[in-house]
């Protein structure tokens, strides 16, 4: 390894070894299957006893409301395809060092998510005037910054009562697998991951803004440890690329047979709609414009395609850049706050052409 | 972390992200949901077209076959849940310091996979006396050790034509998902899973012993690099415990309440049955036996538990080690070889009682 490479110590290696990422390939499928799904569990997943789960909508509501898996499925029902994208995506490429969870580049993944529309829910328990905020806590416990917690995350009322932002109890059209939240979780489309609250217990409506560690500490762009930053909200742009070719095995450096090779993968941002997927051959001195494919929905990646000839054999570095309806662009490099959140530096691949 | 702990590099780091492993507080399932269920991807996950796809039988055999998926489902079905470990799983606790996957503890899972036996297809295809191995080759290919090649193992046609080996078509009710070997993987009970060869694209019978990169170079307890080794097969037996009490998020270190806690986990060997699970809490100063619960299978892990009441708030290192009926246990420390193979040294895990 080169020098300049960074190492990962034992605490990174037990979290990458638990948390899943998407194997790039899997970029070939526009809905990921459900075991190929990126995976971040903060805790333990919990054991959950669907017959005794309850779901408890309390706080500033005029009318509380306690339901069973079969009240959740006794409601209108809605699906929609989702990309998600964990917040740390891209951590082990910033510097100086972020100690957490390690993603190079594969926290991400898009399902069809089924289940009841939150805006409803919170209608029927008549969401008080003077509530600002809406507190989603899951069932899964742990330490984290040194603070004992039950995993939560606010959203704002306005951010509750948006379109599409639904609890589900279904993914790819069978109940939810343990690690991805059953028997339900939030999903807010647009948002980085941390925000799809999973293993749900209870949304309680609250009169001042939530101060637990997952929102006030936690999942900020702190420039310092003094800095209290901004909270880390909806997903940057980002293109990846299948990597082409073949793969050696311990390095996973790609070996590519010359000739015309279609490039192949997705885009997506939480920030507006994907205009446009540029691609390099020349490690970003010279870029072309990559054609559009479909989208798997409105919240959902984007394929797009390029049909790259190389010029010669040898070494080179491939680089894709996504840009958004919002006028974003993905930055050459990474930029580095103290979480080592939303590096969304556009994906380099090293191959060999043969 | 302490000065003596390893760091892995971003080669490590890479198979780390691709390659799942099983979240230990998962072995409270006696089959282990497909999404959980540990992954070793040599290479790429190959797209394959069910429609087109074939597995070719042939070489030293009387009748060479041709089989669609058709073909396949169309035989006597069998059903057998097996528990399958890689054989790199604790690598990362060898030493020294052994670059490849960089598996903790999590590489295992339990499965019931669907299929056919190989010996009856191995028996219609007309194996020719003269065969003494039977190669599997799968439809993923790559660089390794230097050696371009499709993933490709073989096994003895004794071994192949032992009870219970089987073409595996189906995991847990449902097709197999690309991750697992779509559509057709060889599954061998008993053995580490490099043996089980994915997304099947041939069985030929040949009358030398196969030298093959994944048979004669990898997968051989090698002692130097000079030493040819012998061949990694059957699983060593281990235990494994799900970690009592909270964890916290970076380092993974459990906070248990005082008070009598029930220590659960999983034991299996590819061996032996196994007949004894002993537990210490004094980092395997002193053991206790555990006691054994049901087996999901003869090729599946056994569940055992153990009611451990601390002495006393603090510090304290929790152990477990199996025996199997070959007379086999677990040893406390890790052994070494080149490839950092089946290291079955005892878990320990590392509690804070309050």
């Amino acid at each position: 390894m080169a020098l300049d490479q960074p190492m990962f110590d034992l605490r990174e290696l037990q979290l990458a070894a638990r948390n899943h990422g998407v194997p790039l390939e899997a970029l070939r499928y526009p809905i990921t299957p459900v075991g190929l799904h990126y995976l971040l569990i903060h805790f333990d997943i919990p054991a959950v006893d669907p017959g005794s789960w309850r779901l408890d909508v309390g706080g500033a509501v005029g009318f509380p409301l306690s339901l069973s898996l079969d009240d959740v499925r006794a409601r209108p029902q809605v699906s929609v395809p989702v990309t998600m994208e964990c917040a740390g995506n891209g951590r082990a490429g910033v510097s100086p060092h972020v100690v957490s969870q390690p993603w190079v580049l594969e926290a991400v993944g898009t399902a069809e998510w089924t289940g009841i529309p939150l805006r409803g829910l919170l209608e029927d328990a008549g969401l008080a005037d003077e509530a600002v905020e809406v507190v989603f806590e899951g069932l899964d416990s742990g330490i984290d910054g040194g603070v004992e917690q039950h995993y939560a995350r606010s959203l704002t009322v306005g951010q509750a009562m948006a379109d599409d932002v639904l609890l589900a109890h279904t993914v790819n059209g069978d109940p939810l697998p343990p690690q991805h939240g059953f028997p339900l979780r939030l999903v807010v489309p647009g948002w980085y991951g941390m925000t799809s609250v999973k293993w749900l217990r209870s949304i309680t409506a609250v009169r001042e803004p939530f101060a637990g560690y997952q929102q006030a500490q936690a999942y900020r762009m702190r420039r310092s440890e003094d800095d209290d930053g901004e909270p880390v909200s909806l997903i940057a742009p980002r293109a990846l690329m299948i990597p082409p070719g073949i793969p050696d095995f311990l390095t996973r450096a790609r070996l590519v047979d010359r000739g015309p090779v279609r490039i192949e993968g997705r885009a997506w941002s939480g920030r507006g709609d994907i205009v446009g997927v540029e691609f390099s051959a020349d490690g970003g001195g010279s870029w072309a414009e990559a054609e559009l494919g479909e989208s798997a929905g409105r919240h959902a990646w984007r394929g797009w395609s390029y049909l790259w000839e190389p010029a010669a054999t040898g070494a080179c570095e491939l680089c894709c850049a996504a840009r958004d309806a919002a006028g974003n662009r993905q930055p050459p490099h990474a930029s580095w706050n103290v979480g080592g959140y939303a590096n969304n530096a556009v994906q380099r691949v090293a191959v060999a052409v043969r």
